[in-house]
């Protein structure tokens, strides 16, 4: 194995750090309040967490079909927490089936990508075709997980304002 | 060149598209509202979305050093936006003052990191020891763009909250 092969896995490592970390700062986030502080709304007017943390479960479960994994978790949150907003929809789930829903999520994420290799990494996110990523292999399974680990950063900025 | 070399530097062009885009969106929430505008609390009893940006300028200011690039170019931001929460200075620079050193300091950034090699990338950071980095080689310069690419995410999301 040569230093540059090093330094690909390397770095391929520093991105499941940067997304391992984020998912440990939400759950610590999570453990911080009773659920009912989550069914508060962040700032008035606003998303409530609980909307935020359906919106995550539901963005970050789609990784599995962008990533050519396997079959999602929980494909019924989309309608409620990406495709509609918050306060639109009369039966979500309660926080603590999202809390479960949440850590059940990241155990089979952080499973699955511990058995994907570089070239997998490397390779195409089922969203873009074959014939663009000869153009753009910049679009490539490690940019989902970078992108949902700012995408998760966002609200974890949004959920910080939460108050008891 | 081997594929190995390519797919380094490819990744950290994707950590550097990654920084970009997320200053490409600061900068156009900037150019949405009146200067005025950014005055106001992100939300009630919030920080004001005018130190959120002056911290994202201190603090991306701040990688200058710790990525070894030579001079800072607005340190005296620190004191106010750093160190002091939000309204406990009095004398903070205006929005358009501080919009100003935001694109400043991208074209300098933008400048310095075109001009790193992947070497450089790999190295330490300056607040890491040399003995430190033998047995922790992800602390590198790498790790500086991702962490502060995710930290801009993180108060995007709370600027987004900012109501004309």
């Amino acid at each position: 194995m040569n230093q540059q092969t090093d330094y690909t896995e390397q770095i391929i490592q520093q991105a499941k750090n940067a997304w391992a970390a984020q998912n440990k700062t939400v759950s610590k986030f999570l453990n911080k309040y009773d659920d009912a502080v989550y069914e508060n709304e962040i700032a008035p007017g606003r998303n409530r967490a609980v909307y935020l943390l359906g919106h995550l479960v539901a963005v970050n479960d789609g990784m599995i079909t962008l990533l050519g994994l396997g079959d999602r978790l929980f494909p019924h949150l989309d309608e409620m927490f990406i495709k509609a907003p918050d306060k639109t929809v009369n039966d979500i789930p309660s926080v603590a089936t999202l809390k479960q829903n949440w850590e059940a999520l990241n155990e089979a994420l952080t499973h699955r990508f511990s058995q994907m290799t570089t070239q997998d990494w490397m390779g195409r996110h089922t969203s873009v075709s074959e014939e663009d990523f000869v153009n753009e292999p910049l679009r490539n399974k490690l940019n989902v997980l970078i992108s949902r680990t700012n995408h998760q950063s966002y609200h974890m900025g949004q959920l910080n304002l939460l108050q008891a």
